[in-house]
């Protein structure tokens, strides 16, 4: 795969991230009020930047190969209190105010949803709003109704 | 990289798993009572089906390129008592007891301890135990001192 932060001028603290041979690392996303993990997806140097600079998660959309502005489609977006490392410098946490009260495509609060129990996956939580309600039925899954 | 899922009998539910090229998912570990994210690790399908089996969290360690019962070295366990899975099928959620209190290496609580502030990683939790006496000075960083 493309490194996908090769045109990207990396700030130091940037530089401090140990990247993946792709460019990138997963990016926790927590709600800062009840402490929920709302999502995980991926964010390249730009996205991470990016984040930083406006305050709002951006991650970087594998499956689509572009950065992706959580909530550019729902409205939903993630608006950032707190940027987290690990210790082994490959994994970022975002501390957030999720807009909508829910960050899954599928309209939960969390996607998260599946717990296992005796040997299967079980839905628990509730959906919240119908996708169709929130991106409109003509909306593709590639187009903004998957998480990545 | 070697698919470390080759040997394994797979129940359903593990089938279910999108499994990266390298037989992987990120796994992270949260605090059932406090909600704090203690720390990401990676599994594969081995060590998932072992951490339903034994209600203690076993990763992969991809530096050792071994199964990690976390704490193994430490003590600091971590029985679990929920596991979830997201909307993609590609990241696992556990919610566990942190024994010890600790689950970072460095001897802090969790190891999203630096915080960017000002352009720069700052440690802003305490280190509540000396790494040395969790390890043993006689430990090399390999040798359980790292969460890889």
């Amino acid at each position: 795969m493309q490194d996908t932060n090769a045109t990207v001028a990396l700030p130091d603290w940037l530089k401090d991230i140990r990247w993946s041979d792709d460019g990138l690392v997963p990016a926790i996303a927590q709600d800062v009020t009840s402490g929920d993990i709302l999502m995980m997806a991926w964010m390249n140097a730009e996205s991470l930047k990016l984040t930083a600079e406006e305050g709002q998660a951006v991650y970087w959309s594998r499956s689509r190969g572009k950065l992706w502005r959580k909530g550019e489609t729902s409205g939903h977006q993630q608006i950032v209190s707190e940027i987290r490392l690990d210790c082994d410098e490959d994994v970022i946490l975002l501390k957030v105010e999720q807009k909508g009260g829910m960050a899954c495509h599928t309209g939960r609060r969390s996607c998260f949803y599946r717990k296992l129990e005796n040997g299967q996956w079980q839905s628990v939580d509730p959906v919240l709003k119908d996708p169709d309600e929130i991106y409109g039925k003509t909306h593709s899954k590639s187009d903004g109704q998957q998480n990545e």
